[in-house]
């Protein structure tokens, strides 16, 4: 009966939250790139802190409606896990795809930057696929392991952390890169190394579920030691 | 009985808060010119850090006395709402309007510099009235879904965010802006630049009304999902 | 009975707190100021970001053995208000003042300088003094408006705002102005300069005291609006 | 019954999480020092912020597991209060100093470079043991005394802190100290410098075990004052 209402508010949560997402974070490297003079550490760290504010407050406003997933790799896990309704997941990742695209234009009309664009910044190699894989395979244990309540600050300190201590700057997230794709600023992919990116992401959220399901269930705060 | 010293106190509380805020916006961008030897991204990472720091401990503060608005376009969107009497907004928004001003002059007085001065920036044009739309638009979404208690840190992120990855670097309130045109310095404005930043501000407060509309009523944290 | 081995723990807690508090003011400006470069900016960044993590760490260790003041115009407060007896006033305050002077040469013995050494770095001014006066104003407010459980986290994000907003870099602790005399480091200041500092503290201490009472008991959460 | 397969999990959140950590300071020290042409300060203030949300998000994630020690002297301190058994000390250990060793080979990995290397960074003398002494003082003191549920955010606080007042830059950790011999980058240590760092770190936890009984129990947040 309710069903579908709350799927089309999910939906949109999905798509307006993920268009802030990539907003956030393509508008924020514009601004850094512009205002630090060449020097990409502190263009970074304003980029990090951008993105653990907007992130922080973006799942918070729009956890309660559809899980705040924007990512591709995150409902596809929640799918498998039974979270999400399986005739949900291609409404979701349709809305994220569609959002991501319209947060990158919505960075570049705030920016006076043309809107179609398509980033020549070429990011590959063994390393930085370990790397995606490695920042998603953390981001997805995170979100599977968080205590109730305190996910929307450990997902934005997680990603704060990845941005510097995975050698991809952790896009961690199939629709972040296909939405960066379509900027050629400071956070943009391009649309060629998107494929590799895309794939490590799904190994490294697969890996996460091995681990979670490893690590057994959390014991009560209070459990007597093991 | 109680309705009137209890609006006194919001009065009050709305006016102090503003004028610490706008102390602390003003303040923070005077020092971190000073210091920052011409990097302007790491003037404004420190005009960020302050801005955040300083708005949540405010909202902490005088939120349980006013609500701790200190923003016209959300005391607007309070009495709408029927959170705030009507016979109240008028008098918020003067109490913000004054305090303000009495921060900017704070600030210059703490700064040594002229207590009255207007600003010579001029900000305007599509880009950046876009960004203060969106950036209001972000800032009611956010004040007007956060769950009980996670207000002040969602709003303090946001804002910091909101710094960056708008390109007008968010003053998302009419009254910081009225506030801030009375300071030649880093964080001022322009007094021509107002009328189009505030205009800007209130659409963006409009549209978020409706998107939090259209997004419904949050669902339990344990629900089933949609 | 159990009051005099309370008051020793409380007077431990405040000794070692203070000690560890000017540590760590003192050791990150050593440590920022020898890695910046001359870049003041970013050195006082990296001291605020150290000053925030360590105040609110040891506000929430301390803070339910002794109330975790660290601060003579606190303890002055909470004595005026009956929530610290006046007998304890003076042993704390004395606590407070050895601890500072043992955590700055703390400092200096960890950063390998000689222990004993006197600022020479003048502070003052009408500008400064109304500064620490409204750093302090600000803190105590905090202090004394503080939901239950919020005041770690409060007061340090409210003394990083601190460091920027105010053109004093925001001590609002008598035993940390006592304390930072004893090192000519990046946060010292000259021992002329200490009384002019303290006294613009405690009438801004004062000040809180008033605006507190003028602002009324916070209402419920949930009370109706005013 | 259940103690065999809880110890598993245990052990592997131990070694998981250690690597994780290690790779979190070690890849953001390669990262930062990469983007920071020569500013150190810059450099560590991203190693900070990095290891601040790394260590944040990792403790709530295997906090409920095996108590996220992923440190000896942690481990140490609890067998000797007994909320480790001490059949378990040993193992916790092993897994610590091997997921310390894969995290550093990890952290190349993703960077490309060559894993099996050796730090060539001497560091030590005085200052430097007593700065490890301090650092690992002030670690336990915070987790011993932590308010259920904040262990977390004040830890990560703390190290965040502890990056800049120490003059050790605060390993606090004998198990991130013998992995960051295995990489000859930012964060390295050389192995001779090792046994000095680790013999001041299980100093620094012991001192804390007697200030930790010294300060007596926490009295109830609303107890009477002393």
């Amino acid at each position: 009966m309710k069903a579908l209402p709350r799927l089309r508010s999910a939906l949109l949560a999905e798509g307006l939250g993920t268009a802030l997402l990539l907003a956030v974070v393509i508008g924020s490297g514009v601004m850094a790139e512009r205002l630090a003079g060449g020097n990409v550490a502190v263009a970074l760290l304003a980029n990090t802190l951008a993105t653990v504010g907007g992130l922080y407050a973006l799942i918070e406003v729009f956890g309660p409606v559809s899980g705040a997933h924007f990512n591709p790799a995150v409902s596809a896990v929640m799918a498998w896990r039974g979270e999400l309704p399986l005739a949900a997941l291609l409404p979701y990742v349709a809305a994220q795809l569609l959002g991501a695209v319209a947060g990158a234009w919505l960075a570049h009309a705030m920016f006076d930057m043309s809107l179609l664009q398509f980033s020549t910044r070429v990011r590959g190699g063994a390393g930085q696929w370990l790397a995606e894989g490695v920042a998603t395979f953390g981001l997805l244990l995170v979100i599977l392991r968080a205590p109730a309540g305190r996910a929307p600050a450990m997902v934005a300190a997680y990603i704060g952390a990845a941005y510097w201590f995975t050698a991809s700057t952790s896009f961690a997230n199939p629709a972040a890169a296909f939405g960066r794709m379509f900027s050629d600023s400071f956070a943009g992919i391009a649309p060629a190394s998107v494929p590799g990116f895309v794939a490590a992401e799904f190994a490294g959220a697969l890996l996460a579920l091995f681990a979670h399901r490893a690590l057994g269930a959390p014991r009560a705060p209070n459990a007597p030691p093991p």
